[in-house]
């Protein structure tokens, strides 16, 4: 039966790849009210699609923001597993557009890549399981029973699919979660993710004169608030790249010996970073590896600079106002809650009484932290090593995904992070793409995984 | 005669203003290559102008950019004094469109002023002057001669217009230049500008990552650009608002005593540049009065911010770029090309090595000081108390204007600046305005000035 599964998925490949290049057409971008229509069209796309693999009670759920897609599939019985199915239908914002090479909703292969926005984060991987589940189905394979959680707001925090969970604790009761928004090491090295880091995302609004001014006739006398949110970015880290917001490392949990020897014995380097970034440099806190900095170590990133005359050429003015996008990426045990008052603390004690500032949180949340020995976890290593002829390596990674926060919180589920983007697959960046040999590999990789849950 | 020039002006007040809100209607945006029919437009409407009030030998000539209007009138003979009247028929970029009460572009009266873009900077001057002489040759009275240069490219630096003066000396000469440019202290105290601050125009770009990255992936091992051009910003100034670029203050010629009795002297205090600025407190070099940082200090200003992602929400992208429009204005004895070089080696010494960084300079100019015991600023002195009642002050002031210093270095020739636009007329910013009793006053003042000179 295994076997007729994935000579099932085999025989699918061009439907599939067809199915997936018809959900990459919808620019379903949560962030932009202008895209509420497409949000629209993309929840009802894979409503379509679960009653079409079979799924029962199918329904598009309202929420205080975008919807949830729901759907199950419990004839399996009350002795077999519940597993719950989480992706996401919502995509980044495709700004800049200039730097496509094919638009971002037109969904384009070259060589072994399949180009458009959404392609890798993540509707390619909300594909692959439906896919996998869709094989098993036809096989008459599916021994667990199964709920879909497909939710339409995680590239903005997912911030209103914690009331939906809390609202909703029996319908989405489970035994784990498998979520494949995490990502894998590279193509050839399987990976499950056993660590997140959290967030916590601010806007930060310097005010100085009433409006903007001639910079001869009035330069000199107040001070330019562009220069004054850059003299605030700048004191927020250290010579070492520690961030300086009072507090902030108070309960960042130690990386311990056995944490600090599995870093160190993860299949990258300097080097490899290096080229994943193209920077001219490697930066961050010296003491820490470079994979500590991104998978236990907490961060904060300036996302956005705007200020003034950004044209080009040139216009003398001393800007009325300047603002920054800053976002932190936390790790146990910090809070979004925490990180609100060590940055308006930052705030109170180092902005100059000669502006006025402003700050607004966005959205945030906590980091995760997942078991490596809970069944969900064993059969996806299974499966992977099937695949692959490889065990899988267990990271802690830089990103952050709410709903394993808040499954764990509301229902005590634990999540099984994995996925089939490689590292390289511009998630957030013009020419996002998806590996297709990955992501066949990744619908065998699910199918084996249902079998090995049963 | 007199008498009969001002009464000729005060009979064509409402024929003036239909004049002035017709040019005012182009677009002439210098900065904006899609406005170049624009600027053709303005430079038609200037010379059609200058022969409509009797001026001879009137041309558009062209330069490496846009063109000068040049016109003439030379029948007051050999043994009359010529003066060059000077004047810009470019204008500033309007953006933010949104902030404007009315279109920029349509001129509106609204209690007593003029609202569009160059209505005082420098369109209404322009008018002003044109409007001045038509009153004086229409009453038979003219006894000087005149040379009209109005160029293109004032708001982009007139960076043209160097060439253009070396290569028109013989046609250019001229005893002094009368320009408007430079603004009037308040209403009911008129002023003539014997001192104006010079530019140099850098655009800096800072380059981090080859592309944007995802913030959660990568966040903590590299440089974020934003972030690192917001150190190079921060470190420009020390805590006392002095500029940090090395040897910037090696050629500023010191204030002597005299000088700052002028300046303590002048009408204007910290509740003043308050109310003027809107901004919540003053700043600067605090053993400095403000009126001496705005006329006899250099500064270095922020222009302009740009990085990442800066629309409404939130995106989680560590930006591969981040962009700052900065300007020094520049005090005798500093040049332009003294600034590139202590720029450059500012960020050769400060940047780091993990990010890479370009700089562009834009334009610039020197600082200029002008004699104010020349027959000009004397005929001028005298028609403004004509008019005021009292005495005009004589200011240093903030702006920069390169003609005043390309005129004095190719044709020994010094400028009478003044003008009738108020310091709150939002020159470069949205609802710019013309005081429309400042300006037939001025139309007045100007009478008077060609009566004084003969």
């Amino acid at each position: 039966m295994l076997n007729k599964a994935l000579e099932f998925a085999r025989q699918n490949q061009e439907r599939f790849l067809n199915e997936l290049k018809d959900v990459l057409t919808i620019p379903s971008i949560s962030t932009d009210p202008d895209h509420k229509p497409d949000i629209q069209r993309a929840a009802e796309w894979m409503a379509e699609h679960l009653r079409a693999i079979g799924m029962d009670n199918v329904q598009i759920m309202p929420t205080a923001g975008h919807p949830v897609v729901y759907g199950e599939w419990l004839r399996a019985g009350k002795a077999a597993p519940t597993v719950m199915i989480y992706g996401h239908y919502d995509v980044q914002p495709a700004d800049p557009l200039e730097l496509w090479s094919t638009p971002p909703f037109e969904p384009s292969v070259r060589g072994e890549n399949l180009y458009a926005r959404g392609s890798a984060d993540m509707k390619g991987q909300v594909l692959a399981s439906l896919k996998a589940v869709e094989s098993v189905m036809r096989s008459g394979g599916m021994r667990v029973n199964l709920k879909w959680l497909i939710e339409g707001e995680e590239e903005i925090g997912s911030e209103h699919l914690d009331d939906f969970i809390k609202n909703h604790k029996e319908l989405l009761a489970a035994d784990f979660c498998l979520n494949t928004d995490a990502g894998i090491l590279s193509a050839d090295k399987p990976s499950i993710t056993t660590g997140l880091r959290g967030l916590a995302y601010f806007e930060l609004r310097v005010y100085g004169p009433s409006k903007d001014l001639h910079s001869g006739l009035f330069g000199g006398i107040v001070h330019n608030p562009a220069q004054a949110l850059a003299e605030l970015i700048a004191g927020m880290h250290d010579k070492n790249g520690k961030i300086t917001l009072p507090g902030f490392y108070d309960k960042v949990r130690k990386i311990n010996k056995k944490e600090h020897q599995d870093f160190a014995r993860l299949p990258v380097n300097n080097k490899l970073f290096l080229q994943q970034t193209g920077a001219p440099a490697l930066w961050g806190e010296p003491k820490f590896l470079p994979a500590e900095r991104i998978g236990a170590r907490p961060t904060l990133e300036i996302n956005g600079l705007l200020s003034g005359f950004t044209g080009p050429g040139s216009k003398t003015v001393l800007p009325a106002w300047a603002m920054a996008k800053i976002s932190c990426r936390l790790v146990p045990d910090q809070t979004p809650e925490d990180t609100i008052k060590q940055m308006k603390k930052y705030l109170k004690e180092h902005a100059p009484k000669d502006i006025k500032w402003e700050l607004t949180y966005l959205h945030g949340a906590g980091a995760a932290l997942v078991s490596s020995d809970s069944p969900g976890v064993q059969a996806m290593s299974r499966a992977m090593h099937s695949v692959w002829g490889q065990e899988p390596y267990f990271l802690r990674e830089g990103g952050s995904i709410g709903v394993v926060v808040q499954l764990q919180k509301h229902l005590g589920v634990d999540s099984v992070l994995t996925g089939f983007a490689l590292p390289d697959c511009d998630a957030h960046s013009p020419n996002e793409k998806l590996h297709l040999p990955t992501w066949y590999k990744g619908i065998d990789a699910l199918i084996h995984f249902f079998y090995n849950l049963k």
